[in-house]
């Protein structure tokens, strides 16, 4: 099964304690899509402008990822500036350029439409709904978003959420979505809404599952060295997504298996600037930090 | 196995957004023994005033806590006041009258010198180095800390966490004592001490054990009714230690078992103001909730 993921492309600034890089491919459609990859053939709809560099475009083909729904159009393509100091969990965004994003309309062809995992990455709500709106007959819905849509599109985002199946936010964003402290109570407001699954990304904490009648915490790894926590949700939602696309199997038991393949994938991504860490990654790297994730819970 | 602890018992004043209470039964010794005592018999060094409402020593002895090393001296019981807003991980400390506590020096009784458990409450470190140079030969020492010793008498606890086997220690207050963002390098640190484990409260995100060779991570559970979280560290010690004591088994597969207890124990703790929901408490209730833990971490 292929994965259709609608987001962003963009060229990222990125300072942290640790070092920095300028204009290095990211955007949220592309760690997604990369982290996807190593478990499942990707379709990626987006758009950059005609300043993208050609070789980011050959990184994505050569990880297998099907481009033909990334529009080229005259103009610079999106821009994201961004610094974490001290405390690694919270970006503190310097500079956004939308460019050529600005005038962006998903725009699927009948291959796209066909496909039963569906990733609506962190994009403007509106976008999503277009993407919905195109799918007749999906298997599965993801979708992302952030506090600067909760705080300006509110409404579509939430009949964005009333149309998916799983939902993935941070924590700090469910709180401020559902408006309250207890991220009990947020999931239980956001499957009220529709959703079957609630899945809690708490960066350095984990990530918790929610369903109307489980819930599953999933640990992060103490990592050594955590260089760029950009696109680390992202790749979540790639390990994620990608686990249960390779697999064909949406049962709770998968899920949580799905929610830790999410984990492992974003525990990478820190590891490097950009998309670094998973250029170098291989399966065998995976396969055993599946194993240090039994071993970090196990319990008699 | 009895348990000897070391610590305070005061009468405590709390507000939460649920509800308040003046002047109930606390202190960290009081919830540390209470815990415990689900598991093990437990011996209590401390000192309250004349003050103090016989009532709390009945309920103490009620729970087979040994009293004869609490100290009852002229003066006030010491007394603490706090407040919890919307953020329920953080208490503001309105004020803290330490009265009798000011002079109190651990006086321990050949009985209590015997005992093979030691958990040395978030005190005064110079007191807690006290306790340890009355006791010969324990088998397990614990110690618990708090940011005003961290802060105030950095020595001293240095040379506290040297003498103990296993630190208990939030993780805001690890990384201000090894001066790291890090947990996994504020661990390495403290390890490199001298103590052959470090167990991370981490509030609502769980905790995290760390050994020289190995990690473990305890989820908290997704609670309905968090009414005031006073005394849920001292709780997850009691529930920690308890299970040690009980099994008289510190193996790292029985110091992972014993975290989960211990964060059983701080889970029922935070449902009531004080001891409230302790007092309520049934073993039926304990081991209902470790197979909800088994359930929240299962994965294939």
């Amino acid at each position: 099964m292929a994965i259709l993921v609608v987001g962003s492309v963009a060229l990222d600034s990125i300072k942290t304690p640790f070092g920095k890089v300028e204009e290095t491919l990211g955007g949220s459609a592309t760690h997604f899509s990369c982290s996807a990859s190593f478990f499942s053939p990707v379709e990626i709809v987006a758009v950059v402008g005609n300043d993208f560099p050609l070789e980011h475009i050959e990184f994505l083909k050569s990880r297998g990822i099907e481009t033909s729904g990334l529009q080229i159009v005259e103009g610079k393509t999106f821009r994201w500036k961004g610094l974490y100091e001290y405390d690694m969990n919270q970006a503190q965004t310097l500079d956004t350029r939308l460019n050529v994003f600005e005038h962006f309309h998903p725009d699927l062809s009948e291959n796209h439409k066909a496909n039963k995992y569906i990733f609506l990455a962190n994009i403007d709500p509106e976008l999503q709904l277009e993407v919905l709106s195109q799918c007749p007959n999906p298997k599965l819905t993801v979708c992302d978003t952030m506090n600067y849509w909760i705080e300006n599109k509110r409404e579509a985002l939430l009949k964005t959420i009333r149309k998916t199946n799983i939902v993935l936010i941070n924590d700090s964003e469910a709180r401020e979505l559902m408006e309250t402290f207890s991220l009990l109570e947020a999931s239980k407001k956001i499957l009220s809404l529709g959703p079957e699954f609630v899945i809690l990304k708490k960066g350095e904490h984990g990530a918790l599952m929610f369903t109307k009648n489980s819930h599953f915490s999933a640990p992060a790894l103490p990592l050594e060295n955590v260089m760029d926590p950009t696109g680390a949700g992202d790749s979540f939602a790639g390990g994620f997504l990608g686990f249960l696309s390779m697999t064909d199997d949406i049962s709770e038991e998968n899920i949580r298996k799905a929610v830790i393949y999410g984990s492992i994938m974003a525990s990478f991504n820190v590891e490097g600037f950009g998309l670094n860490r998973l250029k170098s990654l291989t399966e065998k790297d995976i396969s055993r930090r599946y194993n240090h994730f039994k071993e970090l819970t196990r319990f008699e």
